[in-house]
């Protein structure tokens, strides 16, 4: 199986591609890449970043959910925790600057600050550590663990977070649905009449039917400016195939997403 | 009255502040430096973007929202309409780069690709006028019409946007709610309990008095991964007074953050 990721290798997509699924693990550039690939034919799965708890929601996979026609069929919380990593020679004591993305180095902002260390923007996490392998001993990287063993680098410090409760929600892709049993959750995407109360039509089915939602995400349509597709996430009961049919007669639009196992956030 | 906006002059949120309030209009660095330089009292106004028809919701704004004790207190409809700007002495076929703000270029990808153009991210779009002109006539910025008066530059192509539907939303935010009369909104902020259905709860309320909600959006609570405030804006009538008495016997926490004219988007 070839499972494609957003990230340099190291990276906490790989992380979370890793304990998904086994396979051959393929970098990917972008989350836009991810979904082409998988339209191409070039890998399997894909593993891309869907929501962070500090960060919120990542609008690009929510749009390509929209757009492509694939499926969800496993989600896993991943604990997001940064080190400081130089290079073999460096210490603490010498690191002027830390290398990172822009969203890890505002998670780390504290501990720069009492540092006295300044950050630098990148256009990834694992891929700094790359990039500062070529700089003096001033210069550090925040990335994983994983980033720092695969470069073959020194963790200068660890869990540097603001706060220990960051972590992301990462989803596996196909192009076909699979099969889940047990405690199962399923994923829908859709849009409304544009008449007052439209959502709230939707939400009283599920309500009627005993169904809880986990999630609600709403994102603008193209061409429509302020009108709203609506993603939810709900936990299926026995009621849920009779939901997922009145949900369909009270909408303009409306696309399963995918049926996979609830995933437990471990702390 | 002093009207700070997130940008540089000629910025996106330089026009809606003009068009929001007359005033001393003073350009600040972040969103998060209109909400603190309001809070510090060097500001009466701030003006942010809250929402974009293609990116979708701010998210910093939302979390300023949520975190500070100020007030929307007018809203308005901008129409994104990007222009090619150079140095005088450019034309169009000798341009190789344009610079901008990275959502930017994003937006006038087809325009770039057809002529041909490399984009460079900058951190502003107004900003980037004021870096090309210390560069040669290859470079080329981004930037609203207006950015390119204020520089004294050459506008070489108008509209370069992707997509004519292009609108961002802003509001006026302050430190005192403000009366307002006619067709009016409400923005409220609330968590719910962490049981089934609560969201549901509170949507019943609002359909119960025949309210209509314009607006939903879920931003992550710190330090408890995945659950979520919830942000709705709603059309005012003759029953909302008893209505945000009901949610907020159903809610958590519950806060109005403003009552404003509904605006018109204009074509």
């Amino acid at each position: 199986m070839r499972i494609g990721y957003f990230g340099e290798p190291g990276a906490y997509s790989n992380i979370a591609a890793i304990n998904m699924h086994e396979g051959r693990d393929i970098p990917l550039q972008s989350v836009r890449s991810v979904f082409m690939e998988l339209q191409n034919g070039n890998i399997d799965y894909g593993v891309v970043p869907v929501e962070n708890s500090i960060e919120g929601s990542v609008n690009q996979t929510y749009d390509y959910l929209y757009k492509m026609p694939f499926y969800i069929v496993k989600e896993y919380y991943l604990r997001i925790q940064h080190c400081l990593i130089g290079s073999e020679d460096s210490s603490i004591e010498n690191i002027k600057y830390a290398h990172s993305h822009p969203q890890a180095l505002a998670q780390c902002s504290d501990f720069l600050f009492n540092k006295n260390i300044i950050p630098v923007n990148e256009y990834d996490t694992a891929g700094s550590a790359l990039i500062i392998k070529k700089l003096d001993i001033a210069h550090a990287a925040i990335a994983s663990e994983m980033a720092a063993k695969i470069y073959n680098m020194k963790i200068l410090a660890r869990d540097i977070e603001n706060n220990r409760y960051n972590y992301t929600r990462f989803i596996m892709i196909s192009k076909n649905p699979e099969k889940a049993s047990g405690r199962v959750k399923t994923s829908i995407v859709f849009s409304t009449p544009n008449i007052p109360g439209a959502l709230f039509n939707i939400l009283k089915i599920l309500n009627r039917y005993g169904i809880n939602m986990s999630r609600i995400e709403s994102r603008p349509v193209d061409f429509t400016p302020f009108n709203y597709i609506f993603f939810i996430d709900f936990e299926n009961n026995n009621n849920y195939l009779q939901a997922i049919s009145d949900m369909k007669n009270a909408t303009v639009s409306f696309k399963e997403i995918g049926t996979y196992p609830v995933a437990i956030i471990s702390k």
